[in-house]
């Protein structure tokens, strides 16, 4: 890239997923902060790196000093930042593998400080671990369970405020990184039968007494929207589905940014552009499972999604003939409805209290 | 003011506060929407009332629907966007005493549903009765307890994100409006004696089986740093002091902001410019408490305030031979740090937690 394009590539990252960041715990002082520093894309990467140190060095002071709860959330701070450092780091294979490496092991380090903590679990599949984080919500018993599954460029670490809206409301919350996501790509990438990892997982909950397993939902994100369904058609245990960002099939392959075409070439794991491409393509279809799913159905799509076209959010619901839907298009939303996550996010959260009867919502209080 | 004057104001406003909004509650992207539609100051009021009617509303929907959890929310974030509807707003009394009475009214709507809980509590005194909000952190008993104080331009209810600090740190937090604040304004304007409001709340935790009234703690904000010391000069039951803010007399009342001396004088109560700023002057003067403070106190200040110069945090200092001092002088912060207040914040809990042997520090862990 030119200077000039790398100006603009850092404008239009900074613009274009600002409320993103800031969604997923970005602060907005950190925000304003790197737009200042970083000029331009070449500075990217390091300029959030520095930001993320800090939070480190920050981190081990108030272990240090006894401040658990501030070291849990400045470890949070820490993995966030890592995590927006990597972001579409394609370019310096080394420094994005430095950044998901950062990201993974500065949340481990606060994890067991949030409040409520996240406990670190490793689930046995397959002959590897599925890695997960699950979190109760204090002062609850037999409590409903949400399943929460990554996209591309997203993983379990992102949804630690998002696990907050549903622990708030009475949920605990368990969420990993499936075949081709953060730590697990490096164990396996993407497969055509993600639904036996989740699987997997729900099989792991049927061993918390805290959880109760007839009341579990699952929710996806991006990516992870398509994985959710997927798993909802096959995994008979779910009582209901959020897809937070639609998606049926990669038909619109062609049309994508060039940079989340080549991500998902790269979570294949197929050597060779063409190939990976074919791979994708066969392992994203929901043709053989959109029927299969009988459970509540919540779709959310922006109407002005750039990475993944509304068209798909239309087509998930008319080849789901079998389950009861909510659909909701947001005019204004972009990819996931990030710009606008104040206001769907928590209605997701919400509508998922009231699928598992969760304590954030109080049946028979009106329609 | 000009049409050019006015949009330099609402584009300067944005500016200058956008950190302390987002750090009170407005969320990120209303803010961003706010200064797409607010283009100048004449259209300031209505922008965000618009907003905050549009929150009122889906807090009843939340109501109606049984989602009690975002009920509450929603009539948060309905409060705080009234706030800064009013923000500054004096030239039309209408339409500030409006936007005050919502804001306390959708609070008081929402408070109930809060996670945890703040419970409205009038507490008589005088002949009046002080309102305040008392709030418990879940699975603790027998709590540190935070008494909190607002500013000339903040109350009660926009404490409600730093109270959910303290009380993740286990501490339970009582926010009230004194006088010459908030709703108690129209029953008591300013007076020269805060400190008597003070140990009336105190008098009341006192009453409260949850609290351990041995550890005692007070934080005020702004003008609310000047209370706060005087509190912990004359009432001694407290155990630490934060001065979130500090400000010792109204020596420097000449170089203030217009604005800032008109809602100075406002407060008095007192008819005629001259005389409410004398009685200003007299009621606002550290002089004869200073020396009293005996209990660790913590002092914040930006090296950059502009309301409140960084010499009044120096003359508190010098002027409390008799506290053990922490002094915190942030050289890129603003008015009470608001533009780092993800730093600030979190860094003045730790210290309570700290002083208070709250849960959310440990003793003993380090230095």
């Amino acid at each position: 890239m030119s200077a000039k394009k790398d100006e603009d590539f850092a404008h239009f990252v900074f613009e274009d997923s600002g409320t993103r960041m800031v969604g997923d715990g970005v602060t907005y002082p950190d925000y304003l902060t790197l737009r200042r520093r970083v000029e331009d894309w070449s500075q990217w990467f390091d300029g959030w790196a520095e930001v993320a140190r800090d939070y480190e060095e920050r981190a081990k002071e108030a272990l240090t000093r006894g401040f658990t709860v501030s070291r849990g959330e400045l470890y949070f701070q820490a993995s966030i930042t890592w995590q927006y450092a990597q972001f579409l780091w394609f370019h310096r294979p080394e420094e994005r593998e430095e950044g998901q490496r950062r990201k993974v092991a500065t949340y481990r380090e606060g994890a067991p400080h949030f409040r409520p903590a996240a406990e670190r679990v490793d689930i046995e599949f397959d002959g590897t671990k599925i890695p997960a984080y699950f979190r109760v919500p204090e002062g609850e018993a037999n409590t409903p369970c949400v399943v929460l599954i990554g996209g591309l460029e997203s993983t379990k670490e992102e949804y630690y405020l998002f696990e907050n809206m549903l622990l708030r409301r009475g949920m605990a919350t368990i969420a990993f990184d499936g075949p081709g996501q953060g730590e697990y790509f490096f164990e396996r990438p993407m497969v055509p039968d993600f639904e036996r990892y989740t699987s997997a997982v729900v099989d792991y909950l049927e061993t918390r007494p805290e959880v109760n397993a007839a009341r579990l939902g699952v929710i996806g994100r991006s990516l992870g929207g398509y994985y959710a369904a997927r798993s909802a058609a096959f995994e008979r245990r779910f009582r209901a589905a959020v897809a937070w960002g639609a998606m049926f099939d990669l038909s619109y392959f062609d049309e994508m940014e060039p940079l989340t075409q080549h991500g998902l070439r790269y979570v294949t794991g197929v050597e060779g552009d063409d190939e990976a491409e074919r791979a994708a393509r066969r392992m994203i279809d929901l043709s053989d499972a959109a029927e299969l799913i009988e459970v509540p159905l919540y779709i959310l799509h922006g109407e002005k999604d750039g990475l993944i076209p509304v068209s798909q959010a239309h087509l998930l619901d008319e080849r789901t003939p079998n389950a009861k839907k909510t659909v909701v298009i947001e005019p204004e939303g972009n990819h996931c409805g990030h710009n606008i996550h104040h206001k769907v996010r928590p209605a997701m959260a919400d509508w998922m209290a009231e699928q598992l009867e969760a304590s954030g919502h109080r049946a028979g209080a009106g329609s």
